[in-house]
């Protein structure tokens, strides 16, 4: 290793290490940080925000990867250091489009947006987080100018999360999308109250609730000395090192599902992280790829093993053991069916697996017309419901149902929600996949056992971290491009047999 | 304000809240974090504890320090600008004077230590620890010596936390605590059967006890929309801001006293820090002025009031409630000499108020004798334990209770334990001022009210932050220097009465 890479790989992983340390600060404020400490905390992010952003941004910096770009010209292209130089000048050029200035107010003013938008929605009070999500569109619109896009505003932000993705991609995904899962969804609305999920919707003790989550993330393989999981208003995944990969949940005392499928659906995330392999930890390779590729690890825990037929066969004794009262008496084929009930909704994180691509598509759309100022804030309410209207034939009782519901604006996040269906998407071609490597796989959940599923998982995707870009892993571990196909049989296949179409 | 005072105000910000980010990691390590975070943690600890003092002894701070002291040379002296200009004159120089590959490496290897103390500790294996422990006086005699000092070693090192104490101050006030303390301590020691403390040694349930702990911090007003409190191994209290002030605290199902007595120091320490002046927030003028005056706080709430006979005229019936099987049956009175039960003991901070400053002239020269290699790393156990047969008549069945029994050596802390007992003394002479502006005090505090002491506290000591320095805060609070006798004579009046001298 040259001298100046050497140089540089200290220097970056001193910028990871303030990373990190923002990182432990959001864990804390969305955990365990008493109200009090809301100003501080804002003014301490933003801080190491800056420090990063200027230390990354650095001549020093320029100068470093300069040399090492040089000196490491004849490096094969797919070792480690050729990888770690092509992230660094990738990111390298990204953040030094953004001023110093941007990058700080944004710190600031998301930190104290999350408090604000959880009383707003709380109090069902749009009006009083407007004023904030106005400058938080405002601070996307700068950033997405400076940044830079041929086409779309949209496509500079949504690069961020996802390398390489426009809205040229997006737009035929999202019109295959509706067309597999519209037609879909009406048939399945016309017929809603054939499944009955009343079963999920009765009194469940928190305590018992979190046990049973807790055992069933140690059976699939996440690591509790190397992790955690706490309550949140807004359940998340978050990691500090390899070693230290966190995750949040919240519980209702009268609904199985979020604490159970939100658990799962984070340690799906987690796995990601914990897999790293220990000679990326620290760098600039550490940390899943792009939020599609850790969506599908989290939607294909959360939804193609844990809403599956197989793997309730193993649990679903031991839930009726937990909760005697409550499924003593119930079917394990009408649970099955009961935690696959489709019907239109209204909150995203809850919904099923058919309508929730519509809860996406609806946010991509109005994200794009409030950047490009076609919608203005005041009006966002009433168009989001218009759309609510179209997609799923109702009308939200109230913002906090509607357009109130996302934190992620108040993180100052615009054009992550796509990342979420392009997981959905890839969660069944990567299953398939390890399916054609291990056939015994559904055999082994029905059984209780993951090793073979992680297995592949960890070495497909987990274990690259971010060395490779979405699209190349993509092509490795999937064995060709994003395609829809797979996906909109999966949901056909399955739903059409829960609802006898 | 002249331009440079707010251009370096905003630089000292800038090193505050990454001090500040440390201290969150340093809480989230000792009470939440897994095991497999110690590695990760260690480093980003000390790529914080690295850049903010890189950015504090820069060139710009010394630019920005001299033309700010030049421009408000007339500034009234008692002025808060006046008085931070000098704080920042004092840490710069001592920063200054630190080689920065020295503060780096006293972050890392201690940011290891503790995992490893705690480890070596639960184990009773001193072996293990000692080679760190061998490191961190080194780390400690480098850092004295960089310092500087006139006399002592310990002299640089106890400046760090008692600005402006040195041995020789320190000598005589130990030898006339020594002379207070030996005999009393030697007719008490005589008849120690005379009081029974075991009905604090029953079975206590740690809910309840965390509950009637919480009521009673509440009572005295910690404020807890402002702080929290959590579970560790080594209780301490923390603070990011005057809005978040945190304390920890360890409980033990059949003794009362650690939790319940614990929670009162720490939160001594918490009211200090939740009642700096909002001005003062965020500066380098926050937070106590020094340990010794910041013990005077915990002292005074955890044993002036907190083992008080009044006190407990107001609790007792409220804990006997609590636990109606452990206390109905026992005497307000014999509660009250249960809980000021005096005997020889191995742990420091358990100790009670007569042994308890034995315990730190113990480790005072135990301290002083290491550093200057009169005493080696593989000896000290020898010696704590021949210096507790000297006080105590007693020898520690392990190092777990001898040389291993306290976390601030693997933390780097030298020269820390001296404000202990400096605490001690300063909370009698501060409790008979607070007594003489406000005589009603002790009736108040037999009817749980604690206003008028808080209030005293909080005009005279709390809002006041680190804006004087100690010698002149307690000049001005307690009306003169440091005197023992206040000291001297309370611990006569109170454990002559309850052991009939």
């Amino acid at each position: 290793m040259t001298d100046s890479l050497a140089a540089l790989k200290t220097r970056l992983a001193d910028v990871h290490n303030l990373h990190m340390a923002e990182a432990v600060l959001g864990w804390d404020q969305q955990t365990y940080m008493p109200p009090g400490g809301i100003a501080a905390r804002a003014e301490q992010s933003a801080t190491l925000s800056k420090i990063a952003h200027s230390l990354f941004v650095g001549d020093e910096t320029a100068r470093l990867l300069q040399e090492a770009e040089t000196q490491n010209d004849g490096l094969p292209a797919d070792s480690d250091d050729a990888r770690l130089l092509r992230v660094a000048r990738r990111d390298f050029d990204k953040a030094t489009k953004l001023p110093e200035e941007l990058v700080i107010e944004t710190a600031r003013v998301t930190a104290l947006a999350q408090e604000e938008w959880a009383k707003a929605r709380a109090a069902n009070d749009y009006a009083a987080f407007a004023p904030r999500l106005e400058r938080i569109i405002d601070l996307n619109r700068r950033k997405a100018e400076a940044l830079g896009y041929e086409d779309r505003l949209y496509d500079a932000l949504l690069d961020q999360y996802e390398e390489g993705m426009t809205c040229r991609d997006l737009d035929p995904i999202f019109a295959e999308l509706k067309a597999a899962t519209m037609p879909l969804a009406r048939a399945i609305f016309a017929r809603v109250d054939s499944v009955d999920d009343s079963v999920l919707r009765q009194p469940y003790d928190e305590g018992l609730q979190k046990q049973f989550a807790e055992d069933v993330l140690r059976d699939c393989g996440y690591d509790f000395a190397r992790g955690r999981q706490d309550r949140s208003v807004h359940p998340f995944c978050t990691h500090f090192s390899r070693g230290d990969v966190r995750i949040t949940t919240r519980y209702q005392s009268n609904d199985l599902q979020p604490a159970l499928f939100g658990s799962l659906h984070e340690m799906g995330h987690a796995l990601y992280e914990q897999g790293v392999d220990e000679k990326l930890d620290g760098t600039i390779l550490a940390g899943g790829t792009s939020l599609g590729v850790h969506e599908s690890q989290s939607r294909l825990w959360e939804n193609l093993v844990g809403r599956s037929r197989g793997f309730w066969q193993h649990y679903f004794p031991q839930l009726q053991q937990t909760f005697p009262a409550q499924l003593s008496h119930v079917a394990a084929e009408d649970f099955y069916r009961a935690m696959n009930r489709v019907e239109p909704s209204f909150i995203r994180v809850e919904a099923d697996e058919i309508t929730y691509n519509l809860h996406i598509i609806l946010r991509y759309e109005l994200e794009n017309e409030l950047l490009e100022d076609r919608l203005s804030v005041a009006d966002a309410p009433a168009a989001w419901n218009a759309k609510m209207q179209e997609y799923f034939g109702l009308t939200p009782p109230d913002d906090a149902h509607g357009v109130l519901q996302d934190v992620h604006w108040s993180m100052g996040a615009m054009g992550y929600f796509p990342t979420y269906s392009l997981g959905n998407i890839l969660s069944v071609q990567l299953w398939e996949r390890a399916l054609q490597a291990h056939p015994a796989i559904p055999q082994e959940i029905e059984a209780g056992r993951f090793d073979s599923l992680r297995g592949w998982l960890h070495d497909n995707i987990h274990r690259h971290g971010s060395k490779y870009p979405p699209r190349e892993l993509i092509g490795r571990a999937a064995g060709g491009p994003l395609d829809i196909k797979p996906y909109a049989r999966y949901l056909q296949q399955k739903f059409g047999e829960i609802y006898g179409l």
